[in-house]
């Protein structure tokens, strides 16, 4: 133990990083390389550099890129997880960010270094995660699944084209349970005409019935 | 300018208190007595210390008591407002705190030093605020609506014993909007049973027609 008393806390960016896959909610998780916690699996994330950051999302982007070579096409703040005793190094406060990616992506990011990243099932991780990253992570599903409760579309885990089927049964899989196709169509119309538009004269390829394409109005941040 | 770049951000807790009075939303302010923005209205905060704060709502605590000499009964974690830019000290990152006091304590609070706190209306006030705090107390503000909107029930703001009609009122107050009676009072059957409670006998005094008086079940945190 030092003697000394920390005048600073240890700021930190975590990132829930979701997308589907599979007809589950995954999550990225990479492997810590290094103390505490070395070889366990948990949430991507780094130290706030006040030298490079200007804000702590520039923190987020800055540390996603390096461990996905990808940049993130949407970014929110969730909360702190913070306190003298959740980190052995010392006074920790980490602010956990909730990111979404589309799922027509994730191969680009599990491709990358397939030994030190890895999606895993949000709701029900195999892996012992580091530090708190259990309870970061139910909090982060938590929020995700409160947005789309609350009638946020999840747009950003879509393919950049994407048929009204496709789009309801992300938000059944985000909500893990079904939803009233007429209650849901109406309610497209009513909240989002905004959100989402019909790209003209485009539809799915390959199904005897093919359904109409549509995209996000606005996709990215 | 320093040539030195910082290692840490300068952590702060920031709160914004809100109750009820004059059947407007109020918020309190403190004077500052340093610079930066010495004499300016803020919202009361201060300093995250490691040293004694086991975390950041400690924090809170500690500072909410020696401005208010008054203990916090409810806070909540709103968001971070934090930057490079926001604070002339240097890199700082501020944790915004929502918490609610009761309307019939107000006079304790306003009494204590009269020219170094006060409350303001939270969503018109006229005072010059330091920093970004304007914009800091718009989300607050946001934040608190957006709760009481989808359904939470601001029981913090009242009085310990109070009427249902005084809460509906508190609602309205905090939306800025009329509610109706019966799909209010069915509301509170359907979703607040577990939260309040009726007080067997006990009625409000001084009226014609003198309503039950009712209590939080769990009024603090």
């Amino acid at each position: 133990m030092s003697a000394e008393k920390p005048l600073f806390p240890f700021v930190t960016v975590d990132v829930a990083l979701f997308t589907i896959d599979e007809q589950r909610v995954k999550v990225l998780l990479v492997k810590r390389e290094e103390a505490p916690y070395a070889g366990c699996w948990a949430l991507p994330g780094g130290a706030l550099k006040p030298h490079l950051d200007g804000t702590l999302l520039d923190a987020v982007h800055r540390v996603m890129e390096r461990k996905l070579s990808a940049s993130l096409p949407w970014v929110e703040e969730v909360c702190t997880f913070n306190g003298a005793n959740r980190d052995p190094r010392g006074w920790s406060l980490s602010v956990l960010h909730m990111a979404l990616f589309p799922m027509d992506r994730i191969q680009a990011v599990a491709g990358l270094r397939v030994s030190e990243v890895k999606w895993a099932d949000a709701e029900l991780p195999l892996e012992a995660l580091a530090f708190d990253h259990r309870r970061v992570l139910e909090r982060a599903v938590q929020h995700l699944r409160n947005s789309v409760e609350r009638g946020a579309l999840p747009l950003q885990m879509l393919p950049e084209k994407f048929t009204l089927t496709q789009l309801q049964k992300t938000c059944e899989i985000v909500l893990g349970k079904s939803l009233d196709k007429s209650a849901f169509r109406r309610r497209l119309k009513e909240l989002h005409a905004g959100d989402i538009e019909e790209i003209e004269g485009e539809f799915e390829r390959g199904v005897q019935r093919p359904a109409q394409l549509w995209k996000a109005v606005k996709h990215r941040q």
